[in-house]
């Protein structure tokens, strides 16, 4: 593939810098038809960590994977209909098989609860059958207008979790469980500092009781919504007739919940962390964690013997390493290296083998580390370390640094648009919502949980109404 | 779940002992829509456990993997034709999103060869941006008119591999390379012998220059392909433009391969091991690999916490056990474990914990065992390789068995009809395969490789034209 010369600015054109970066780090190409997308092995990589690692923690806590049709028939889907009046615009249609044309429609899922809602049905009698807690890893698709690599595309890979219970608070404390799983997740693996919080009224799942959700911010200070875990209540149960027999030898409904992250979090690694010189992943779900290259490989053979070397050495202890014995040259490599976000490259030269050391440069920092040979093993997994934990410090700083608290609508639409997030007391409705997203292209992200922001004003910064409530503001992805 | 009192025995009607024994081992649901099945935690963990286990065989080889998207675009699906007509009247067809009609139709995929092909085009440009060995997880969509659960279905999960290279011969050796690696997986983890071999003419992929598969026995004696490897040769590379410039600087197409198995292998699985009492499931491949049984659990807690010490042990050494502490009885608890084809159960009671001793019983030979408490680990380690080469040998030797020489049509038809693989001399062509077939409901399985059966004749058994092709005929799935 022809690669960009020179790749915009963060500062010039952060979009630009997104779509160059991706490209130009191997990441995806565009697929045949519009707003799809070809994951490439780098960014596959990365989705299959994350599938792998988040995936352990779910069965931790007693989830189970199973998988569910594509196809939604058009019957199905009229049977709970909060939920779909918000996907209806976007649900692509087979009308046809091989040119035949069908008796009944069927929707491409663009998430599957009334798929689970028929499942569950059929597969509970008793309290005895509860909890249901199962999870897929599958395809959806969206009919989206305006797409974005990773972030918005027709069709994108999630992972779907559905649960039913005999009581109202298992239910609850799962959906508290999940949003807690995720936290932890984006924070330790992606190295993604995250707000928590509750979605309001009007930005909550339809057909959801209540939204948790957690946000995170990207380098242009805009918001991304990394994973939503959703209470559903009794509605998907009443809908499909999910009941079971109680204790009390009564039949009733079973309380609910879904929740799950996607593909976006592709998007949100490289929004988090890129920098001008391309995308930086963090060490624990990089694929290639380690970059050794070769300098002048073809004029002294002492390189390529401690390339294999040191390969082996990272291997044993399970650091992924990759050995570039290309003939190309030194600051090609270097820059190759880094465009695809490799976290650690380990250069190795005939000059510096003289000296029994070779060079070390992080990816985050650009520190150059000259290490000695004995001590290559230990260095690498120290500085794997650090480089994992400097990404989330500095993510983490940026995050705290940006939260602003706006007493007014003025002081706020000038926050938002110095890219801010605002965090402030509001009282308003949906309508209060939408028009303020017109004016500011701002939405309400969450109210958040655990935020360590006191607001001392006790009014609504656009009603002017006295209210507790706490919600952040912020324009998105 | 309500569950079925008696299963079918095979010999009664082996399809009716498939459907039951994969409802009431708690395998699959049929899902919402015709054709549809819902893959169950347990049955998804055995794919999941598939996927596992090839996919670290792939990368042995150097397969990366990616995904591309699910939705061809008509204007695309027409540029190779020759391989398009077979799927053609399969093809479920998206015409409108939202109710508004689209001005392209889009075809779910059902193989990925064409969207490779319009990837691969921009990839390449010289012999050294080759080879590409690609592979994808994921569904496809083929609207089969008759289905059966696992065999086939209207949807069903694989593995497609796709790769690209700058010689022929480098991909003919990957052809073979790739199949080898479906036998010994097969072999190594499902206990499935299989005859390798090449399709005639007439079975091959429509757009391969040739196809290589494996065919595996069922109990039943129909056969099932388990896997096929295709090389493509130049057909999709010259229909797409996929060319590089060779190391004489001229312009040439590539070499390309497609290779897959599928969740066919469930079904192939079930209906090569299964019995009487339900699945059963070889312990490489097991979700579950040992029941732990607590009798009469309710009356001595001396059994509950020797369960959960037999549970630990075990889970130290890598196997997966399950502890059964409900107050069912002990015969429920045994066909519950059978049906589920978990292949050791240990039952711990009052009296044998008396004599310091647990009942192993093996799922496959339901074989009892007492096992000194000190012998537990060791024993279950050994038994479970037992049952692995067990259930391997015993499904050899029914293949050996049941493949047949014929030297002429009469003697064919009786072999077919009692149920024979017939191993025979063929010079007929397609349309003698097709004649065959509805006379017999028997075709072309493969032109076997390595297959030590000496056949005398030198005359085809239908057409009596001297030949030296050997051809293996049988009903299949």
């Amino acid at each position: 593939m022809k690669k960009l010369e020179k790749i915009t600015t963060q500062k010039e054109n952060f979009a630009k810098w997104y779509t160059d970066v991706i490209q130009n780090g191997d990441l995806m190409a565009y697929g045949s038809s519009k707003g799809s997308i070809i994951f490439k092995p780098l960014s596959f990589g990365i989705w299959d960590n994350i599938r792998l690692n988040l995936d352990s923690q779910f069965k931790k806590i007693g989830v189970q994977n199973v998988n569910l049709p594509l196809l939604i028939p058009e019957s199905l889907l009229n049977k709970e209909k909060n939920h779909i009046t918000g996907f209806n615009p976007e649900l692509a249609t087979v009308t046809e098989v091989g040119g035949r044309k069908l008796n009944e429609k069927f929707f491409i899922r663009p998430t599957s609860e009334v798929l689970f809602g028929d499942f569950f049905k059929n597969e509970v009698e008793s309290y005895n059958d509860l909890p249901l807690i199962y999870n897929q890893w599958v395809n959806v698709l969206r009919w989206e207008k305006t797409t974005n690599p990773f972030l918005r595309t027709r069709e994108f890979l999630w992972q779907e979790g559905h649960t039913i219970h005999n009581n109202k608070e298992e239910a609850e404390n799962l959906t508290t469980q999940m949003l807690d799983v995720y936290t932890n997740f984006v924070k330790d693996f992606l190295a993604i500092p995250v707000v928590k919080g509750q979605k309001t009224e009007h930005e909550k799942f339809a057909g959801a009781d209540y939204t948790f959700t957690i946000e995170a911010m990207m380098k242009d200070g805009k918001a991304l919504q990394a994973g939503t875990s959703h209470y559903l209540g009794q509605n998907f149960s009443k809908a499909f007739d999910i009941s079971f027999k109680n204790t009390k030898n009564k039949i009733e409904h079973a309380y609910g919940t879904s929740w799950g992250v996607s593909t976006r979090l592709l998007g949100a690694l490289i929004m988090t962390h890129g920098d001008d010189r391309g995308i930086i992943i963090p060490p624990k779900i990089a694929p290639i964690q380690v970059d050794i290259i070769e300098l002048f490989a073809s004029k002294d053979e002492r390189i390529s013997k401690e390339a294999k070397k040191i390969y082996n050495l990272l291997n044993e202890v399970g650091i992924s390493a990759k050995i570039d014995s290309t003939n190309k040259n030194a600051g090609f490599k270097a820059a190759n290296s880094e465009i695809h976000g490799t976290p650690l490259r380990i250069e190795i030269g005939p000059r510096d083998l003289n000296e029994n050391k070779v060079l070390f440069v992080r990816r985050d920092t650009i520190e150059k580390i000259y290490v000695p040979l004995e001590k290559i093993k230990e260095t690498t997994i120290n500085i794997l370390n650090e480089i994992q934990e400097n990404l989330y410090n500095e993510a983490k700083k940026r995050l705290i640094k940006n939260i602003k608290i706006a007493n007014n609508y003025k002081e706020f639409k000038t926050l938002i648009e110095n890219g801010n997030w605002v965090i402030t007391k509001f009282a308003g409705d949906g309508n209060d919502e939408e028009k303020i997203k017109e004016e500011t292209g701002a939405s309400t992200r969450c109210m958040p949980f655990n935020l360590d922001i006191e607001i001392n004003s006790e009014d609504c910064f656009y009603t002017n109404k006295k209210t507790n409530r706490v919600v952040i503001f912020a324009k998105s992805y």
